[in-house]
């Protein structure tokens, strides 16, 4: 038992290898140990290429035959970008397979441990189960609830600003901090701003941490107001962008398209903004499952207000900014009595640069 | 030299026994070692009580004659509350004085240890310093500022609000955070507020920590609307109150002052509110050196304007609150301009409870 907890381990080292790569897919590691001896060793390595246990399995040095096969996830069994790895695993006559946590997608759901099975495959299951299941916490999340996992971020003051009263807010937080708040957009395969953030900031929305793809750019903008040379709608940027609206402005519409844009048309929720729910349930159906939510205060308070929040991560400057008029970060209607606050846990302190970062999971994630 | 510094660390350990009991003291510790060996150990255990150097000679088990001393802090030469200790000293023919640090106050300012070179005795200066100037940093900071040392206190939402769009504000941290914060009121002599705090939660401002004693009370009142019956004004809990005001009203500031209170009447700033430099420099003739603001946001943003924010600390609770109307810790004016944000260093980063608590200090201490 505890030889298999190291044998995964590496094969947890070997997924993470794959962090930003992999799109809408999660990351996967696998090793294959031959009498105690690793034969070969594989990662799920990008979007619709070979998953980790057939990279495993090519990797080999010998042949595979009565050989233990550890993997971080579940393998799938239907056909999907590649062929089953299930079919592979038994054709390679592993003997043994070792699953770190099952794989919650409803395509796969231990379906694949039952056809290893049925096939006189050994199979133990939840070796480093909760390492495993981090690796992919916002996918397997996504999964089990049909909607992208949501982390919000934010960088404030110590006060809790996001600007000063003037609306000055380049850069309240070090350059350190914003370099590490581009790793996620490497992890999230979708980042979301609204309308105010575009037309105030002009971002890209790309991931400049030298590591991963970009994510695809996700923008709320009730009437349209997009403009057609904003930097978000840079086709160089191989990053897609999808902009949310309730606008039945056809002109407008053909002209983004004709940019590249894909423009999705979604009603008003009760409190006269597009609505989360439906735009969350597009964002499924798109392969976006793990959706970075990066402001500006008024999206923010949407998404509080909608209750869909499952991460945060703030980024606390060592300042003090102060000012009546002055932004926070969660606008918008707020939560009127405190016992409808959001609760969470804070999962992880850090210093980053001059800077506190504060990470916090929502407490009913747990249940 | 190593084993000054083991005789040091105690005499440390033996200040901080006094804190929150000595008032506008500041907390001292003292042994005395003769032949390798502690004969007497002494610390400043309340205001207007013996110095910690009397205490440690009054501790003798043995004649002191030829002994070595170690005190925190440069003994006193002056005739103040109590006889100067350098007398005492040389009465009892210490033989050698290690001291901590310089008292910067101007009564001693080296003085201390220049009379006890003239008599002989020989003086090694600034073993531990940083530690010992440490132990009355606010102090040490307020007698060459002529000022209080000031120290900002909130309680926020991860997302910066002091209360939810509807007012509510009780609680928003933790209980362990509350407990927490309360031992400032120890350590600190002074507890200031705005009249808004006073109408809207009528506190009491006590130390309820269970260690050390009450703070002054001392509230910015512009108009002297401070109910009769407010529970600051409350004689029974042992601990003067200081209402700063430009009113005029001589009917209520009778009234008030028959009740205990002290009326201070002092001139508005540029902005509008109470001049912050006026109230300090009354505090500090009051002898209040350290100074604990704790809110609301109005107060804090008078005292972020004025400049006067030495260091900060927050206790940050993991809740989402939201709402463009909900109160933030600081407002007032503010900063418009971002290179004007008032910079701080993160001096500690803990958990209390399930909240985080960040201490941040001005930066330009330092210089």
């Amino acid at each position: 038992m505890e030889k298999d907890k190291l044998w995964m381990e590496k094969a947890v080292n070997l997924a993470l290898k794959g962090r930003g790569y992999t799109g809408s897919n999660p990351i996967v590691g696998a090793v294959i140990v031959k009498e105690g001896e690793c034969i070969g060793r594989g990662y799920h390595k990008n979007f619709g290429g070979d998953h980790a246990e057939i990279e495993a399995l090519k990797d080999c040095r010998e042949s595979p035959e009565g050989a233990t096969m550890y993997v971080t996830l579940e393998p799938c069994c239907h056909f999907g970008k590649t062929p089953p790895c299930t079919l592979a695993i038994e054709k390679a006559k592993i003997k043994r397979v070792v699953v770190g946590c099952l794989d919650p997608n409803s395509l796969v759901r231990g379906k694949g441990v039952e056809y290893l099975k049925s096939r006189g495959i050994e199979v133990t299951l939840d070796v480093l189960k909760e390492k495993c299941s981090e690796l992919n916490k916002e996918f397997l999340f996504s999964m089990s609830k049909k909607r992208p996992y949501i982390l919000l971020k934010s960088a404030t003051s110590l006060d809790g600003k996001i600007a000063t009263s003037k609306g000055e807010s380049k850069w309240i937080t070090s350059e350190e901090s914003r370099m590490d708040s581009h790793r996620y957009r490497a992890v999230y395969n979708g980042i979301l701003v609204g309308i105010g953030t575009v037309l105030g900031d002009n971002p890209s929305l790309t991931n400049r941490s030298g590591v991963g793809e970009n994510p695809n750019r996700i923008v709320l903008d009730s009437n349209l107001k997009v403009p057609l040379n904003a930097n978000i709608l840079n086709i160089k940027d191989n990053a897609k962008t999808i902009i949310f609206t309730s606008s039945l402005d056809i002109e407008k519409k053909k002209l983004l398209e004709a940019g590249g844009a894909e423009i999705v048309k979604v009603n008003r929720d009760e409190y006269g903004g597009l609505s989360i729910v439906e735009i969350l349930k597009e964002l499924y159906k798109r392969g976006i499952y793990k959706l970075l939510v990066e402001g500006g205060s008024k999206v923010h308070g949407s998404f509080l207000k909608s209750g869909f929040v499952d991460e945060v991560v703030y980024y606390i400057a060592p300042k003090l900014i102060g000012g009546k008029a002055a932004r926070s970060s969660i606008e918008g209607i707020g939560i009127e009595s405190l016992k409808d606050a959001m609760e969470l846990e804070f999962s992880s302190v850090e210093k980053v640069g001059p800077d506190i970062k504060l990470v916090g999971r929502r407490k009913c994630l747990r249940d």
